[in-house]
């Protein structure tokens, strides 16, 4: 079990220690060769039913890097295959939707999560971690948009098309649909901080292909609703989403302790945008491919950045790529541990 | 032949008028019954190199829309494609390259484009439009980084991994690739205004992956060559991509006359982060498949949110979707013209 002062959860709390805490989305995937040995050919969906497999993949990138925090190994589509809206994750695709989501009929493929009937192993994995970690849990939700996005389009798209269809032309619809999505997560997200996760992230990877009045208007208030659902359980909140330099006060104001930032947005830009949050990011994930000398520069320039935060949470802007070298990512943490 | 004080030419020199003029981003295309009808099954790189059948396809959006600016029918890969780099365009895909841009030696098969040698039809199209149109005609190149992005990545990809590896890992020889690029899409774009055409567009379509220090620093000066190279011939030169919320400023620098934005960012807004430039926007392409209503409502809200702007050309914020109905194209120019 970690310890509530922990370096990633103080800085959550916006307390400022010699050095930023430092974790990685994606650090479990394919970029670590124990990931890719343990999980083989199993598909995800399949493998979150299995606990031990869950912990195991949660723990390998802490094991091997040393980062401040580890993040239960999950998938944004979790909670709506959980109550069988029929989705399945294609390997090099993402995730397909069987049935999209079309008309009012559809809500009523969204029914309420029961965790502890609906997933009962992602509680058994988070309790299997809690025992084993020495660094916090961080719970892992997609946020209502994103989520949203998969449903509409019936898989991963470019620009979200029909998804930025159905909020202008449905607007009542899409709200049902999102206060569905909203309660879905909120329900998954409960139950991992209740089951020991220390943290939660709400992914709204895709929410950067709306304007800043299109999400406050359609989008905003769902994720209110799950990030403010949280606030009685006493754990930090981090908000991220992919190309969201226009949304980041949207973000923040949504009730995030701390605002994910992408690559795209400096974070002494992304401070103005988002006053009085911790921040968290962004190292372009490129920077990984692109050298050593490359490496320790851009982490520098992100360190410094990072300090016109009221406190950073050092990550990379968007998720490991498979082509990256464990080494490398290993290199960050002590660049980062070095200040 | 059109007037040289036409109302598009006058407002892009910063002249307002009684209402924006208004065309469309891939107003020429597959919205159109009588465009898929005319080119059938024909790839577009065999299309371009039948004066007619171009002349055509960018005459038919103009007269059955009255917009007030034809574009020429092209494609961004179309200099490198007629200096034979060896690239096609897979319907359903985009264009694919036989052998990506990956080493110094690469840079031997960008070789100078001699337009009238290497796509003499370009020029014999634009000549016949000149001669028909009523209205301006508008050249078309890609611009040096999202051209080099097809070449480094081998075809469409979402987030430009490669060449964002690339420009940071090889800065030399990223920036004597984006030198050749900017070279040939200078020789297009003057041969084409050469020939006739009044004006041009630079289509930066995928500068949003990066940042604004990464673009002005890597990406920049080769479009600047480019808009800068044309300055003698005294065309009004439009600079446009999407997701370039942050980089309005700088692709205003890089010496545009026109900055095009995308429907992420307000004009009102990025009116404040590109002064002085005539902006060119930005109604959110869904929105021409959301109903009548919420149509009228969002032109409104661009032509209004326009007015911030020195002056205002009406266009949406990307391309016209395949989807789209040309009488709902038609009532955007309605609703435009009705102020």
């Amino acid at each position: 079990m970690w310890a509530t002062d922990a370096p990633y959860l103080a800085t959550c709390r916006g307390e400022v220690g010699p050095t930023p805490p430092v974790w990685f989305m994606r650090q479990a995937g394919r970029s670590l060769p124990e990931y890719r040995a343990r999980k083989g050919t199993l598909n995800i969906l399949d493998a979150l039913r299995d606990p031990a497999l869950v912990a195991e993949l949660t723990l390998q990138p802490v094991r091997r890097l040393g980062v401040d925090a580890a993040i239960l190994y999950s998938d944004i589509v979790a909670p709506v295959a959980a109550i069988g809206f029929g989705v399945e994750i294609r390997s090099g695709v993402g995730p397909v939707v069987e049935r999209p989501f079309r008309h009012e009929s559809d809500l009523d493929r969204l029914r309420p999560l029961v965790p502890e009937e609906d997933c009962p192993w992602q509680a058994d994995a988070v309790r299997l971690l809690a025992a084993e970690l020495e660094v916090p849990l961080i719970g892992f939700a997609g946020a209502p948009f994103t989520v949203a996005s998969y449903l509409v389009e019936g898989g991963p798209s470019r620009e979200q098309v029909r998804t930025r269809t159905l909020l202008r032309a449905r607007p009542d619809l899409w709200a049902a649909l999102l206060d569905r999505l909203a309660d879905l997560a909120l329900a998954s997200l409960r139950s991992q901080v209740e089951a020991g996760a220390a943290a939660v992230q709400l992914f709204d990877s895709w929410a950067g292909s709306l304007s800043a009045p299109t999400y406050r208007r359609h989008v905003m208030p769902a994720s209110r609703k799950v990030l403010t659902g949280l606030a009685d359980l006493g754990v930090p909140r981090t908000h991220f989403g992919v190309g969201t330099g226009e949304l980041l006060g949207a973000m923040a104001d949504a009730g995030a302790d701390v605002v994910g930032v992408d690559w795209r947005v400096p974070l002494d830009e992304a401070a103005e945008r988002a006053p009085g949050k911790v921040l968290q990011g962004n190292l372009d994930p490129t920077a990984l491919l692109a050298g050593p000398d490359v490496l320790e520069t851009e982490v520098k320039a992100v360190l410094e950045a990072g300090r016109a935060a009221p406190a950073h949470v050092f990550n990379l802007g968007h998720g490991v790529l498979p082509e990256a070298d464990p080494d490398v990512l290993a290199r960050v943490v002590e660049l980062v541990r070095a200040g």
